[in-house]
């Protein structure tokens, strides 16, 4: 059987390297070309040294007509990748950038969000997806069985702390080693953009607007969010423990833990684990998830894998790291 | 002029190395005898590698009729180490256990609560300090201007990351290098002990009781707690401000600091850094302090320079390790 | 095709979680049991909480006769299993631990030593192997090529550090967070247990042997070894480098990087990085390895693989955590 | 008692700000200016966080006359800042970076190499000195009394790992935190710049040039230096850890310690450990020092304190942080 050929678009990037290590082995998939504007001729292993040994491929500037095309290009550069270039109407474009997560059509296309366990149907008919940013799929996972049964009934309280890599590559002060090792701060409190994509969602499952309270902090580590969420809840623990179960029965990354969850449980995974408790009044959600694979890079290839009508985990068996 | 003179009981672990590290130093101190039932005869160096070439003294069982006697006992133990020995009436007692927090009353003492910005002159006057605890003392030094004014009007909403040290030398899974690097989890939250505390204070200082949300986090470093915590305010943003600064105007280790806050600003110091921000008409406070400094034997010592009429800074202008 | 089955022995230490980790994804194996004798009835995942929703396996004390059995018991404790539990003849043994590494025979089995890249072939045909130890590995991989073309003249100068894991899962003081966390420190010089079996090897190939001087080092991460080796060297540099090339040319883990190496390259792979420098009349060799995978259980897999005529890297293309 | 006036040039940088924090407490010292050309204006705790609350200073463009003057510029910056300045005679100069340790005179100044345990007479006497480099003060505190006495006998053997702030301030893809952190290498291995002042050093002292073999490792942490060397012996153990503690007898800040030491048993001090062990004809050296405060501006410090007849460790009985 042929392979799907897939493109990836900024291809020196963090998202871009985390899409190689995946579809490098995933049996569906042949990478045919990886494109960099700065890096032409550059071998990959130059830029993400841990595939050296596993791969003889240089960067290109060719897009060489694939079947799918990954963008993972900057906030914002995405539709100027899509009018500089041409594009086959039949290839099928996952966007890891913001540019199409709240205006969804362009050209002729529309972008499907694509949180595969919310929109797993539309997503499989569609052509074009939005991926969504990694906080967003932390706590969406986290709220979503709450807000398709109507039970959010007030102020929703969200802390969720997240590694160096969710900053991306540029050089930074903030991302500096002797800065942010042992520190932790807050940052964008009550602003960060992807309240946007949250509050579209939850409309849009809901008909609903509650005021979702959100602080980000940086956390002292290179990969992972961990969400803790909570809201006055008057149902009873079982039923909705019962709830979120059914919600996620058919996802075969989302689990919905007895146990209290630690970050590196999911690390190097497309796993989410979401653990819930009450308390006071509150219902009390923690979810975790690895920033840049259910975060970005593996929930792409989740979706392309939905798109093409392959198992939803296929080549996304990956092994954790545990520690 | 004679030094006072300070015994140390519980002397093998962190809370009493730290105050060993700063004592050492401190102009009006001489350590008298730093006590171990478990360690009597052993160099104080062997277990506090550190101070090798700092002191000869070595772990002893003789209390030696000191002037002041800090209790790092583990908590609960502080009663029974003071039935079973003999203290002078006129030796000042400094507790760092949770024995006397919230019963303050035992054997014709008075342990006054010791958070020193707000029992300032009753400390003064005391011989018998309950030092806070780590997390109580960091989220009370950010709500209390707020309830001395009887600004809160709504539920207090707090998440709280504490290093590694909080919870003490003791062997425990989840204090495992190869456990907790990289990692992140919640524990205990809305059940806290520390809640206590700080639910005494806040009636004490406001007459009211808000319900205080307190979810507390297990960070990836050894040293430092950070504090997000936001309720409902309707006063204006340089109101606020303006009342803090003058809460804190005559405090030499609390300062409102007009940018955003990260925790090594204040780790091995005796600070505590307060930050505010207004948004979607919730007040949003930040705090950071060290743990085992300000949050344990820093602010012990500070209680025992107001309990002798030092200036309360004495001994503790540390040099911040900043990296 | 029916499947291998393989057993684990020593079920809920590092190694064992490692081997459970890549087989569950082993498109040849199927796990038929995982034994504890301290956790008969609970949940794999209980213990190694990464593997929650991969399987609902529980521990055993049932070995099931397996078609592999390996064993991953603290060192020292391999004769005793055997000795006490019914091992069909037929069974391949694979023993992580160090039993058989330097005493070879027992109870009529042979044990090949698992260096793969060293004995491919008996390995191949062995019913029974002693999978080396990590700084073994690590060390051995970068001088064989030298020791087998009796290029090594002088004193061998070793320094090597490894990560937490290594000390495996026991409470220790050395392995507490609060400790290990940003230090640093020497263990065991020029004493290590490891030499042992690298002098036996080092001998077997070259019928010399030189003296290795070895410092092992704990590092502030949880995964890796990292090996610093140097020796005086008058061949020329690109002979060598050729030499070493042609020397892993068949091996699909082992690489000679032309560029410098640093650790995280290898992290959560199977792989060995080589690269090599001429300096001062010294020949300069770094190396580096995942110590829980190349170093103990992905090269177990690799032994297995070979032994079974299996393809050397099935179910070991795994993906590289890179941060 | 006036206080002698220090003036800091360089100021933003990483050993800026640790003079600044050990100044600022110290008893004998006013900072009467710190210098920076591209922050004039700024408050000096906009740029170093943690001094937030210690100081309201802000960086000018004006010597104001000091009396002594410590120079934190990059690498070769030194000779332009005294070119283009007015430098009264009288003030005395400590010039941490490497302009003057190797060609030590320039513009009727000699200035001598700060080692302040092997120089402490000639320091003493000085108006000029060049502060030593980290590694070079790491190493050459290990190996001195041996060279003094003339024992080294065969080539030195040393491995020595720094913290990420030894490279300074300035963004580089190596001082990334998801680069750098849980990862290990090595760089500039047998070519290390501070090998000159090594060498320099070691035949003043001996006459001798042997060959020193220095591999400088990047390690998984901020701060300090630990060294392991080694080089063959004759000596008896007792004799040989008999004469270094002689050596160091009368310093302050450098110990024998008979147990095995760890980094961050010195860090946030200006101590150096020294463990001493016999292998296999080998003498084993570990130090460690804090490359910040030791290695760099508590050692500059030191410098001072020797310049100005105070006692040598005036200012820096500085508390350890210890984790």
């Amino acid at each position: 059987m042929t392979k799907i050929r897939a493109a990836i678009a900024g291809g020196t990037g963090y998202t871009a390297g985390e899409l190689i290590r995946i579809l490098i082995n995933h049996p569906e998939i042949e990478i045919s070309s990886i494109l960099s504007t700065s890096s032409v001729g550059t071998a990959i292993s130059t830029i993400h040294r841990d595939l050296f040994g596993e791969t003889d491929m240089r960067f290109t500037d060719k897009l060489m007509n694939p079947d799918v095309l990954f963008l993972c290009l900057g906030h914002g550069l995405s539709r100027e990748f899509i009018d500089s270039h041409t594009i086959n109407e039949k290839c099928k474009i996952i966007d890891l950038g913001n540019d199409f997560r709240l205006s969804s059509n362009y050209k002729e296309r529309e972008y499907i969000y694509g949180l595969c366990e919310l929109n797993h149907n539309e997503i499989a008919k569609s052509s074009s997806v939005a991926n969504p940013g990694c906080f967003a799929t932390a706590i969406q996972l986290g709220i979503i069985p709450l807000c398709t049964n109507d039970m959010i009934k007030d102020d929703v309280h969200v802390h969720a702390v997240t590694g160096s890599t969710g900053a991306g590559k540029k050089l930074t002060d903030t991302g500096q080693f002797s800065y942010r090792t042992s520190n932790f701060s807050v940052y964008k409190p009550f602003t960060h953009q992807h309240l946007d994509e949250i509050n579209k969602t939850v409309f849009a499952v809901s008909g609903k607007s509650p005021q979702i309270n959100f602080v980000p902090m940086r956390g002292d580590f290179t990969r992972g969010i961990f969400t803790s969420i909570y809201t006055k809840c008057n149902y009873t623990a079982d039923k909705i423990v019962e709830m979120y179960k059914e919600y996620y029965a058919t996802s075969p990354f989302v689990h919905i833990s007895e146990e209290p969850i630690s970050l590196k449980e999911v690390i190097n995974t497309n796993k989410c684990l979401i653990h819930i408790e009450f308390h006071n009044g509150y219902i009390h959600i923690t979810t975790i998830i690895d920033n840049l694979i259910k975060g970005a890079s593996g929930q792409a290839i989740q979706n392309m894998n939905l798109m093409f009508g392959l198992e939803e985990n296929t080549g996304l068996k990956l092994k954790p790291t545990a520690f």
